[in-house]
């Protein structure tokens, strides 16, 4: 009995912040294992956290703990609440940061966590990674049950997820994220996007004032320095520029439109 | 036996250096539970890496052995050392890393490191951190004694630390470190503070141009980019801006005073 | 049997790529013990990458599987491939970044990796690293062999390796290398300049518009502030500033030339 941790934080790796909530752990399960999911989220960025929560998780093997502290309001009357979705737990601050993986892989069962039991003796107003959170995860890979936490509730905070609009001719979409090649993710699925796509139908994508003709397979796929369209790892449509960055090229911040037109046969 | 391993360096995770040390450790014990505590400290800044080391240390399990690698005077005649305190080691360089560590957690007894049966067969005079600490830490792992590593000595290496002045209507200290969140960790501790404030008296703190009413007990207590005084999770006075950045606001460096005045009642 | 895993890759710490490579891994072999080697290699740089796997490798225990994922060609026609090298296993994308390991290690067997069985379910034409070389690394730390994951091949993509110049009084190679501290490493190994070098004989070093007198064991063997040309921890000749960066001194970058003049005696 020994679930894994994964840790998705904001606390970045420049400061110790993140050993420390490591070096709670294996002091209370020194046999746990620890992933780093990401720890760069930008500060305070709950949608962002969110997001790249929902898309790592199905990955992680079930029974896997993630703690994912994106905390800006610690020491308030915030609850620290923990969910269970198909085998996997998350704790974390009930901001809305649950909202992207209950919409992508349902909710079981979430409980607001009030036991103290599992915390450090000294929970500080200004570090619940370190104080509540690490000590809850390490507790339960030990096997501690989600419902020994506290009191179950129906009520977790949400955030709103942008939603894509489609019409005859085309749809629309934004950019929710931006990562480190440069690639920009839209909130575009395959799933929605192939049902509506008549079959052999070509497309333009737009985004700023660029555009893209069809939808490629691989980055590889249009010459060196050229943009291209493309279903990512986690089957959104993503523009990215061959061996470039498509957030230079286009210039274009989280939160702009994407849309994707059917061109006339 | 196989106590955790903790790793707290200059080498950033740009590098492949930081691996390297976990490669020689693995090969030395492969079961070595090896956490990092933090690796991007300034290049060769012992001021930082003495603090990040001395707040970190007790949030990790007695028995730990901590190797800290900020060691600019690599391959000169400067000692590696080794320090027992709380039950947990830490191998370094001899330049006062220790001493932040030392103040907060006392110190059991020191060694130099002298016994190159515990080092790789060749010792570079570049990279201490691959050649001596990391199979010195893995030994430690797996029941080596502190002296069995080398002669005990009572001279270690010390740097400055600064010093707060206290008057009867205001604490004069200075900013100690900066996180990623731009938050301004002074030397003021909670416990010297509450001592000397009169309980109800009101406070004002200065640091740079700017001036903050009354000290708070969580960043969100103030509104949104609004700055806050308050006490952070190692129990320092923090000056920090709810949703934003103090550095930012306030361009004060590393150094700078933090004055704490006490109002008139 | 569980045979570590060190990873390198170009996918950076700041996006969850790397945390769902070993969510992968842990899903499949959950006491795996995982290394990062590094992740910030520049996107798409081959030549970076080979050097860096080159010389973390050596230090890794034998039976160490390195998966080696800097993959522009990620979905196209590329191979990916295992190669055996003393006893550790790589495998990576067939673009070159197994040419300097293979230089300095000699290569014992490679093989294309076909057999699917060892994949994920769905493979995607963007993220070999999650789908193909995570679960492959996995299958190879808890025992799969080389020869099992697909035929052998004898015609592996090499990069070019800058090669060193050497005439009676001079050797010119250049920089291949910037680490995290602005030193410049460049190809000039220990070996070739001290079989060069006549004993006793003072040298000149040039780069960029920089010279330096002699070389040097340490970094801090010169004062402070002033540059120093020594051999780094894999035995490279490289140009430092003691107690700041070569690379902001002397503005060169990866490929600038580097001379070493005998003087006369």
């Amino acid at each position: 009995m020994n679930k894994p941790i994964a840790l998705l934080t904001d606390f970045g790796l420049r400061d110790p912040y993140v050993g420390v909530m490591k070096g709670v752990i294996i002091g209370i399960n020194p046999s746990a294992t620890i992933v780093d999911v990401c720890h760069e989220i930008a500060p305070g960025d709950i949608p962002e956290a969110a997001f790249c929560l929902a898309s790592a998780l199905p990955y992680f093997p079930e029974e896997t703990i993630f703690a994912a502290v994106v905390d800006p309001s610690v020491g308030t009357e915030r609850r620290a609440v923990a969910a269970s979705m198909g085998g996997r737990i998350v704790i974390c601050p009930d901001n809305g940061i649950l909202t992207w993986a209950i919409r992508d892989h349902g909710l079981d069962r979430a409980v607001e966590i009030t036991d103290s039991r599992f915390f450090l003796p000294n929970v500080s107003d200004t570090f619940h990674g370190r104080d509540v959170f690490a000590p809850v995860a390490a507790n339960l890979s030990k096997g501690a049950a989600l419902t020994d936490l506290g009191p179950e509730i129906n009520d977790l905070a949400a955030i709103e997820i942008p939603e894509v609009a489609t019409s005859d001719r085309s749809i629309q979409g934004e950019i929710i994220y931006v990562d480190r090649f440069g690639n920009l993710v839209s909130n575009i699925s395959r799933s929605l996007a192939e049902e509506w796509l008549k079959s052999g139908v070509s497309v333009r994508v737009h985004v700023g004032s660029g555009e893209i003709h069809g939808l490629s397979r691989a980055y590889a796929d249009v010459p060196k320095g050229h943009p291209v369209a493309l279903f990512g790892s986690v089957d959104l449509l993503e523009i990215a520029v061959n061996g470039g960055s498509a957030v230079e090229m286009f210039a274009v911040p989280v939160g702009s439109r994407v849309l994707v037109h059917q061109l006339p046969e």
